[in-house]
């Protein structure tokens, strides 16, 4: 058997580049697999004239593939966000796999957290603290309301678990409405908009696609009760900011906690930093940094052996759903 | 049977006072009781003359009991924290209750929110944010790290439990050291000390009494890795916050998160509101506006039974250790 050509790019820019070492990698990797590693764009070009199998840790430009990736068969990335690269325009005959579900354990916690924040007037607190202000606004327990779930993948599902344990009532939203466990309503396409009345708290854990791209504008905001509170851990490009601090500024919502944001780093300049009632975090809520490259390794490895023995792939995404 | 004399009597200026109405505690009054209902000092003045029982809810002027009180023999109070009564000097003959345990579900609740943005953290973040600054900070989960509880009453049990539900390793301290479910190792009196290089969040759960008063200054502040951050949900006296301020601002402690303030409320002038990595919580955090009026007249009516019947009250006070 001829050994597999694996070619492993790291973007020194990116947040896990400093997780995902050669050594590392090459420690892992099972019989039969010759790799090279790269950092520039030069060995990326000479990594895919040969590779069979792409290990992508970070962005990298991967335009014209059929031309420069010959023997292409299969890009593993080590995030779960993959719309980037699908616009790219992958060629039929290359698998694309993701990092899905890497970040359960933490992405639980910080929905969790996010939820019981905006329960306890967190973000009113915040806005308070910056003007020296004491302004006590007791809240009950999270026990009892409402959730809205707008993406029922691996983050929807967990925070629907971590949520669960609070004894919150959930409502979930996906592409399929295949039911949870922890949920008590699911909803399909649509169908979520007529429970907006009745959340309390609405989480955006969807993937960026065309179909979510702008989702959660003035009209679903409006939907919400003025004593509702929002949260988005998915992409920034699926929640209007803009609309929702317009109406966190004159009440018409009580708070928010954005961990994806319209740009990204948010500049300096943005009103959004100023925005009363927002809290902002700098989209590192869903990653643990001690825990994320192992796992993610070990499903890679798994899935190498798998790409060695003709099986099929885990973790797969669906180009023409987008996740 | 004569009926029981009952004074009730609301400071109008209390959080608590809109949940205590009259037509409320009337309602739920056993038979064989005669009620008045004041908030003036006049009314006190008159109330306290032939009550046997007083119900209080918010501070009170209380001193020289025996002349102007000379039937009481219970005082049954709607918070848990009573050394400003203790202060006040009750007579030997006067049992004082307090509403120990009334805040656990929301107790719970807000420790776990403290402890989860202590680790995810949410205060440096909130410092970022008020400098328009981008931050990314990523952390793993908290299951597995250690949290120390400075005091294992009915708030620091709560928080105990809260905790151990995400995997978290405890350490407690007490009066009497007695186990507890949740927690791994028990301490008790200066026995905690030990424990703090290991401790990743310091809660402080304790009343205040001459014991604890100042307890949680630079000595113990000092004893904590740099990357360990502290909750207070107990009394503003027991920690040196300015000890913690001088320590965050100079990264030699992660953050903090405070309910409790050696000034309350806290002046718009103190350095307080901008010490970095600091949050500041208006004392609200443990008070469920719902739940704790009914659960708290629920209590006060079975103490009432009790005392009707000359049987031991719960939620009973020792003046000697002050809670």
């Amino acid at each position: 058997m001829q050994p597999t050509r694996l070619h492993v790019q790291v973007n020194p820019a990116s947040a896990l580049a400093e997780a995902f070492t050669e050594a590392r990698i090459r420690g892992g990797l099972p019989g039969q697999v010759t790799m090279r590693f790269g950092q520039t764009p030069e060995a990326l070009e000479e990594g895919l004239a040969t590779a069979e199998a792409l290990l992508l840790v970070g962005a990298a430009p991967l335009q014209d593939l059929p031309r420069r990736a010959p023997h292409l068969r299969w890009i593993s990335y080590t995030s779960a966000g993959v719309e980037w690269l699908l616009r790219a325009g992958l060629p039929a005959s290359v698998t694309l796999t993701n990092a899905s579900g890497t970040h359960i354990p933490k992405a639980a916690e910080f929905a969790l957290l996010s939820v019981l924040m905006l329960n306890n007037r967190m973000p009113h607190f915040a806005t308070a603290q910056r003007a020296h202000r004491w302004a006590p606004q007791p809240a009950g327990t999270v026990a009892g309301k409402t959730a809205l779930i707008l993406g029922m993948g691996a983050l929807g599902g967990a925070a629907a678990r971590a949520l669960a344990g609070q004894g919150m009532r959930l409502i979930g939203n996906s592409h399929s409405g295949r039911p949870h466990p922890d949920v008590a309503v699911m909803t399909r396409g649509e169908g979520f908009r007529a429970h907006l009345p009745e959340t309390d708290f609405l989480l955006i854990t969807l993937p960026l696609t065309p179909a979510t791209d702008g989702l959660v504008g003035a009209t679903v905001l409006d939907a919400l009760p003025r004593h509702a509170g929002v949260v988005n851990l998915g992409r920034g490009e699926i929640l209007d900011a803009d609309a929702l601090a317009e109406r966190l500024r004159d009440g018409r919502l009580a708070g928010a906690v954005l961990d994806a944001l319209p740009q990204e780093p948010l500049p300096p300049e943005s009103p959004l930093w100023d925005t009363p009632n927002l809290v902002i975090t700098p989209h590192c809520g869903l990653y643990d940094p001690d825990a994320y490259a192992p796992r993610c390794l070990d499903a890679f490895f798994a899935n190498l052996a798998r790409f060695q023995a003709g099986e099929p792939l885990h973790q797969v995404v669906d180009p023409a759903r987008g996740y």
